[in-house]
Formats: structure tokens, C-alpha cells, sequence
């Protein structure tokens, strides 16, 4: 038997990114269609951004584009046919309880899943997923139990993944998120290069 | 007879922008297609990026993000099919000039062609733009009288309509290019945005 090398993308996001509920949205058909495996790879961008001198988001730090990001995000929602709602309170919200949660769950479906769940109740449903409520409902969703992966999520394994995570994405040089990296290494920023990324991947794009 | 208001998209850019060399090379046959007018408006972001702080482009002050665009400037260019060349020198060029000639030459083909070939100079042929010579023999090569129009492109009436331009961008809360404004005031920010503008301007969009 001949054994294949699977063709995979890894998609490394923030659970705080807008930007990154648009990809995440659109990321798992779109690659299922031409074969390609998502690796769900949650991080912490927070030290990224500290390196540069920020606080918080650009978004907040630079008025003007962020006010332009929100509207943005409006119309490529309304053209992907997708609710959003900008946060009412709190932008970026704190996405370390759901990205310990997402490394509880086996890469693949699971992870992308519930990934998808977390971003539309940041940005479609009004919720703030630092709260524990919002992610036992979505983990009781999925039909996972709650009271075992809640625990887990706050074990020093788990910690240690998410801080492996964090440290791969600088060793790429990544610098935003969502990042699209494909196994010979080439990076893409942007929910607007994930085809580009794709195809890439599918050997298709001018290389 | 009836008088049909133009449909128009508003092209804002610095000559110094990397990812304006993209849209210009696309907006012209693009927007003719859908019977779209382009009006041409160069402008100095230079002050936009001196109010947050930057006295540079950030692609030099965020070291990881300019990197990451040289790589995404020669990927998009292979995409369309486009000659593209790192600057070896300097980055980002001093575009004052050009965009002074620019706006001697009516809006429309003239200031269009014009505007191409200073990018294809720029990001294509390895040219710095700064130089006189430079912009000769662009103007040479469209068959403009360059001893006519140099002279005229130091009088305080052109500097004062770029003064005026960059004046209107701020007040239009453009904070990168390219950038598009359509006739409603929707602002759209990025060689990647500029399917987008062309659609909501022709009403095609989800609006």
C-alpha cells in the first residue's frame, strides 16, 4: 500500500480576533472540499503585540482603524451571509479560558467545532467567553462533559501546550492573526488570503 | 434628455505604497468594465502616520510585518501575473514629486497612466522616483511636455491641491492605502478590498 502524505493547513488564531470568527467560519468546508486537514492551532497573540509596544489591540490603539475594522467587518459578514455583532462591552475579549478549553479537545472536528461555536458567541450572539457559563454551554452542546474538560483545561499539561503554541507562532513569525502556515512553511495573514493559502497548499497557485 | 449621474470610485494613494502598486494596476480595467470612473486622488499619508507616532512606514517599524509583506507583494504579484521587484534601496521612496506631477495632469487616462507607470517604475524596474530624471521620461514616453509640466508641478496651485488632498483623506478617515470612497462615503482599505468598493458602488453588494 502507498502511503500519502496528508496535505493539511495549519490555522493559527486568537480566540480574542475578529477578523479570526471570519475565517473560522469559512475555513473547515472550504478546505474540506479539496482535501486539505485543517491543525487548529490556538494561541495567545497578547505577547506578540506586547513586543511591539501594545497594551491591547491596534484596533483600540489606533482609533481609526479600528472603527474602519468594525465596519469591515460588518460588510464582508453581510456578503459571507453570517450574523456578527460587534461586542457590546469588552474588545478584545479574554480568550485564555476557551483556548485551554480548545486543547482539551482532540484536533480535528472536535477542536474546529467547538472554535467555531466560541467565535459566534463572541461575535454573533453578544457573549463574553471569559465567562465559564459560555463555554460549559457550548461544550455541553457538543454532548462533551463539561465537568471533566473544565478542570483539564486548568492543568499544568494543558497550560504548557497553550505556552508551546504561543512560542511555535513567534518561531513563525507570526504577527497577526488569523495566519494561514502551510507545511513548506509559507505564511499568510489575513481571513482574506485563507484561499490563497488553500490553494497553496493544493499546489495550485503560481509558486 | 436625461442626465445620468456618473457613477464614480474615489482611488487614494501614497506613490511611496507598496500595495498600491496592486490596486493601480487592476482599478483601471476593472472599474471600466463595470462602467465604473476612477478619480485618481494621490496624497501624502505621511502626516497620518506622524500623528500615530510612526516616522516611517510601519512595514520598517514592525519589522515582522514588513517582511511578511515583501513575500505577500511578490505571491499577489505572481497571482496577477505582474513583474514585481523589492526596491533594493529605499523603502518607502520619497513620492512627493510624482504626486505633485500627478495632479498637473487631468484626472482620468492621463492622471491614470501616469500613476501606473510611476508604480511600474517603482516596484517593477528598480527606478527611484524621487529623481527628476525618473519622471521625465515617464511623461516623455506618454508624449507630455516635461519642461512644461516640471515647473508647473512646483507652483503653489498644484501644492496646494496635494495639501487639499491630504487634507480631504484625513477628513475622510483614511489611514492606509490604497483606499477607496464611493460616492456614499464607504471607505474600503486595501488592494484586497477593491472587487469589494467596485460592487458596492454598482449596488451589486449586500449593502
Amino acid at each position: 500500500m502507498k502511503e500519502e502524505a496528508e496535505i493539511y493547513l495549519e490555522f493559527w488564531y486568537d480566540f480574542a480576533s475578529s477578523y479570526s470568527y471570519l475565517a473560522t467560519v469559512q475555513i473547515g468546508a472550504w478546505a474540506q472540499v479539496r482535501g486539505i486537514a485543517v491543525r487548529w492551532r490556538p494561541f495567545l497573540l497578547g505577547p506578540t503585540f506586547e513586543s511591539q509596544g501594545w497594551n491591547s489591540s491596534p484596533f483600540n490603539i489606533f482609533k481609526r482603524k479600528g472603527d474602519y475594522m468594525w465596519r469591515d467587518m460588518e460588510r464582508c459578514a453581510a456578503l459571507y451571509g453570517l450574523t456578527f455583532q460587534k461586542p457590546l462591552h469588552i474588545f478584545p475579549q479574554n480568550g485564555l479560558l476557551a483556548a485551554r478549553v480548545a486543547l482539551c479537545l482532540p484536533d480535528g472536528v472536535q477542536r474546529g467545532t467547538f472554535t467555531k461555536r466560541v467565535f459566534q458567541a463572541e461575535f454573533a450572539e453578544g457573549k463574553d467567553i471569559a465567562e465559564w457559563g459560555t463555554v460549559v454551554r457550548i461544550l455541553e452542546d457538543m454532548a462533551q462533559d463539561a465537568s471533566v474538560i473544565l478542570p483539564q483545561s486548568q492543568s499544568e499539561f494543558i497550560k504548557g501546550i497553550l505556552r508551546s503554541y504561543t512560542k511555535e507562532a513567534e518561531s513563525k513569525r507570526i504577527f497577526g492573526v488569523p495566519s494561514f502556515v502551510t507545511p513548506d512553511g509559507e505564511l499568510f495573514w489575513g481571513h482574506d488570503r485563507l484561499e490563497q493559502a488553500l490553494n497553496w497548499c493544493s499546489g495550485d497557485a503560481a509558486r
